[in-house]
């Protein structure tokens, strides 16, 4: 039988195409591109892309349509004026810890950029997902994700003024907010609803995050209650699609 | 303050664009047509290509250009020739429960179709991943999974023989895998470890899902266990991206 035993599992099944399907030359180049990868290892450079041409026999545009998907989806990266082969994706767990706790985790590095920090009353739609009232004062604090210095993210975070009505004189905005509002005002955390979807960055996040702007992107939306469940925040969370893994252990 | 408050909080912030950036021509457009779409509500029909381009003064290809990020991230959907405003995307729990379950719990008919059942020595990726041994046969059933008859995603299984020793002639292959385990042989998930992403489907993923190519895909690994924590299945679930969210209880 003609089924490659030697396929990862979590691998797309490229054998038994259709009758009625064909390869595309340029997916046929990127295959060729992935084993390459598997052999240069993490960090090993490509070579260019007349390079590949040549040894492939294609057209250069055929060659870049294939490291454009590979980009995309992390496998390869630009380095200078060169590509390389990427690291695995960050795993970050879905769990009530924060972005710092999960990065630091996995041995980077965690920091945030200030974008903006605006106060303005609770819109109608806000009031009925955060569980807060209309017309109250509410916090919108946006923030680039780093990790090693590189940017991963983009985060915007609701939270009534009342919970934190300081939050722009004592709050470290490259810091933790989860680790302010804990050390410094004793909230904690009780639960929280999460929504995962992948989406396409606006112009605007593409900027901020510096991504190509077709970049696929995890968007994950969070509400969360405190410990006595009184609502804590809203929060949008876009991560670069190329760089994330979301990780979730399911029990009973 | 400029901030606008009517801003829905899961909406990405479009206010505040920096200096050095500029909003692209074609996504002034996308936002004209998503008030446009907000407006029609579901099923409601766009005018065409021609029209739009006429209304905003742009050429049609910029109009074009804002239309396939829509449909890519599912707001908009081709219907015959027409293109009409989608429905909300489907909420699918991160549970243990089954796709089949998930679905109907949103009122929508699951079904699935059998691409292929093949039967394997698992490889040594396979044996690390899913605690299998080595050379042992495994079954590998690759479905198309439905909602109300569109196809929405496709779903490699991988389980031991062993397991199911019969699953080529007293499975169903368009009923739930789940249910058949559960009921016919009474074997019940105890956990699972899920890792979600996102990916670009292959050329053949896309055919028998009857998607773009360049649609942004959520793909889910997830290895399960029984309630005696043997190892069950190791799957990898593919869902399109434009059709389907997922959701998430944290606790402590």
């Amino acid at each position: 039988m003609d089924y490659p035993n030697d396929q990862a599992p979590g691998a797309p099944v490229r054998s038994g195409i259709p009758e009625h399907g064909r390869i595309p030359k340029y997916y046929a180049v990127k295959a060729h591109i992935a084993l390459l990868i598997e052999e240069l290892g993490e960090g090993g450079l490509l070579p260019t892309e007349r390079d590949l041409a040549e040894q492939y026999g294609v057209a250069r545009e055929t060659v870049r349509q294939a490291l454009r998907e590979l980009l995309l989806e992390g496998k390869l990266r630009r380095q200078g004026r060169g590509t390389v082969v990427a690291g695995p994706k960050l795993e970050q767990p879905l769990s009530l810890a924060s972005y710092t706790e999960g990065v630091r985790r996995q041995g980077r590095t965690p920091g945030r950029t200030l974008i903006s920090l605006d106060r303005f009353p609770c819109s109608e739609t806000l009031a009925a997902e955060a569980g807060l009232t209309r017309g109250e004062p509410v916090w919108h604090m946006e923030r680039v994700l780093l990790a090693d210095d590189e940017r991963v993210g983009l985060e915007s975070t609701y939270v009534a003024v009342a919970r934190v009505p300081h939050l722009d004189r004592d709050f470290t905005p490259d810091s933790s907010f989860y680790a302010y509002l804990h050390d410094r005002l004793g909230i904690a955390f009780g639960d929280a609803d999460e929504r995962i979807e992948t989406v396409l960055a606006t112009p605007r996040e593409a900027l901020l995050i510096g991504t190509p702007p077709a970049l696929p992107m995890i968007l994950i939306h969070r509400v969360s209650r405190d410990t006595e469940r009184r609502p804590l925040e809203r929060v949008r969370t876009l991560y670069r699609g190329d760089r994330f893994s979301f990780t979730a252990h399911l029990g009973r």
